[in-house]
């Protein structure tokens, strides 16, 4: 058994695919983002433009976020000190969860360390206390809600992404009287698209089963105070169990369920990933304080960002430039190869001074690499048009297809 | 299927077995650690003095820690607004990297966003990278590796806490050419004694084995530069992965791996819990930075640490209370009892002013319930002799027995 030879060869696949995957090395210049600089290959610091955050609304910046974590870092500490139950649980963490339960119209919310282990865990946990649960999953679910289905040990249906008529052909063909569970999320954040959310409601509904939303790239977002698609669509009371994470529109780290009473008391009893780690940085929870306090009663941060995606989808498209069909604040555009796209990024990034980070697989299924553009309130026009311009040149450069339109 | 039914049932089990947790709500003061204000069924708050926080060494409120928190976040902002791979990786998660990987002599380093999820995603991607590995697990290891076994879908051997025969027996049934991983801990963070590493490691030498150590519970606090019990025992360079937490001695809060190029770079390329979820915090790493470069140059702090450690344990020796057989910094009073131990910590709270939280199943198993105290350079003999009378006191209330000293 030689170990060595077995993990230089896990290595040289990733190289031969081409998906190796680079670290860039920046620092953003808070109060003025998306500026940023990068370090790697350059002699000193350069001057780059973030085009791929998922600190949508530049929250993890405004000065409401700064100011409440540098309160709290005097008034308390660094750190917890603590799991929630041994010495870890601040007030922090209890304003937080009602805030956050306050946002979803639910009776409670409980918070994790981030939106990955909120997925693994919940589902996880979920899964182990409904006897014979099956769990219904769309095919295009987020990495962290695959692991803790898997771990639930439950046996899984996968459904074609947001297809109704095979998720509900499915569900009929299973025991009426097994526990159900299906899991999808609401905006597919690499794809750009939504989950019929109220439609897939109506199928709960019909063959008794529970419902698990990741919210994670919509909280905040969407709807008159930020709660998500569920918000916007006023369908957050008929789903049972809202997922979101506090590290991408609330511009920090760390990640929540929002449920009913008897839902958050179990999970917060049983999960293994919620019990057995230091609870989040108390420093961390003032500052989504503020954030979701903020983006409750103020949407001009939405408002400015979906105004950005829309103007430079439309840039793209009057390129001819392959913009995926999003009907969201993501702006993916389709390379369809990870060298390729990962050749792209290098050019944008050495030559003007743009840094987008190439998605290849296991992020999206081979074959559909891309750039994932998230542009925010405060990339402007300007600049906008340049990104096109600078696109356009490169597609050509590198002989690929630009479609014209009609 | 009722599912309402089925979680309520949940939490009653909880109930019956006297073990449903209700955390208590405090908030620490900053300078003045180990006091604190219990905020939970008290008219406005009230000082308590912490014992049983894993900030041993009180780094969470170091003025380095704080200086350097305040100064990246007013540098770069709250959070890192993405994935290590897709935006979220600044200057200082390198550093970082760099910083820990030299304190265990290591070519490499990862960080990740707790301890939990450093043990879960490493053990489980190493155990599906190589073909049919076989982990050995120590009885006692900690839930996070626990988890990262089970979700490996390696075989396991579960051999018996600390006991080296038993561990050689299972090696020695195993085929000789079969992949093998030894998983432990150097501290065992609720009973206070010590793995023994060199003698763990021979054994992985003769049998081709991996070797995983958790020192979570060691890092900052062993070693001339607080590089774990394995740096105490200059044992690093014989343990393939050190596994540590940047929440507990270095006060903050995330996680990480040492080890060599290949295993951190496959870890990093293949691991679902490092790949799909937002980096650490820069203003977390940059807290984590300071402290760990200032326990690697200074061992006032685990002095006084060990100092006050000792006196605590002599103090309830001489008082005839049942303190377990601790090597350690970590001083441990068996109660046996999950109702009896409740009340021994609600009595020191209320009429005290004491906190420390009563440890139940499934933290430790059952019938071995116990308080866990963890006296910090703060923590002063007047305290500790108070303490001890407190104890004392109660012990005699509830008819407890006491050893007296023979
Ligand atoms: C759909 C989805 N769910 C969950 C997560 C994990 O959230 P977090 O970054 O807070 O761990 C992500 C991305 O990181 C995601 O895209
Ligand atoms: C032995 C051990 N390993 C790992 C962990 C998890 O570390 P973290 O709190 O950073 O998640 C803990 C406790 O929390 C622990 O006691």
């Amino acid at each position: 058994m030689n170990y060595n030879d077995i993990f230089a060869r896990a290595i040289d696949r990733l190289h031969e695919e081409g998906r190796y995957r680079v670290f860039i090395d920046i620092l953003r210049n808070r109060g003025s983002f998306p500026n940023a600089r990068c370090f790697a290959g350059h002699n000193g610091p350069k001057p780059i433009t973030v085009w791929c955050s998922n600190d949508y609304l530049a929250m993890g910046q405004h000065p409401k976020v700064v100011e409440a974590m540098e309160e709290a870092l005097h008034d308390v500490g660094a750190g917890s000190g603590g799991t929630r139950n041994i010495g870890g649980n601040t007030h922090y963490h209890i304003d937080l969860e009602h805030e956050l339960a306050d946002l979803h119209g639910k009776d409670g919310a409980l918070l994790f360390t981030s939106g990955y282990i909120s997925n693994e865990a919940t589902l996880g946990t979920l899964g182990k206390l409904l006897p014979n649960c099956i769990i219904y999953s769309d095919e295009l679910n987020h990495a962290s809600m695959i692991a803790g289905i898997r771990n639930s040990g439950c046996e899984k249906r996968v459904w074609r992404h947001n297809d109704l008529a095979h998720l509900e052909e499915l569900l009929a063909a299973d025991d009426p009287d097994a526990a159900k569970l299906i899991a999808f999320e609401s905006v597919y954040s690499m794809d750009g698209d939504v989950g019929p959310i109220h439609a897939i409601c109506d199928l709960a509904e019909k063959y008794n089963a529970l419902t698990y939303c990741d919210e994670v790239h919509a909280v905040g977002m969407y709807g008159p105070r930020g709660g998500g698609i569920s918000d916007r669509d006023e369908a957050a009371h008929r789903i049972t169990i809202i997922e979101g994470t506090l590290g991408k529109a609330f511009g920090v780290m760390g990640g929540y369920i929002a449920a009913d009473k008897n839902i958050i008391d179990v999970i917060r009893s049983y999960a293994p990933g919620f019990i057995f780690t230091t609870s989040l940085s108390p420093v961390l929870v003032a500052g989504v304080l503020a954030s979701v306090r903020h983006l409750k009663a103020s949407s001009v941060e939405r408002d400015a960002q979906q105004a950005a995606a829309a103007y430079l989808k439309q840039s793209f498209r009057d390129a001819g430039l392959p913009v995926m069909d999003s009907t969201t604040h993501i702006v993916p555009l389709m390379v369809g190869d990870p060298v390729r796209a990962k050749k792209i990024s290098d050019i944008l990034l050495a030559e003007y001074g743009v840094y987008v980070q190439p998605i290849n697989f296991p992020t999206v299924p081979r074959g559909t690499e891309r750039l994932r553009f998230t542009p925010g309130p405060a990339h402007d026009e300007a600049m906008m048009r340049e990104l096109t311009v600078a696109l356009t040149e490169i597609w050509g450069r590198l002989d690929l297809e630009l479609k014209k339109a009609a």
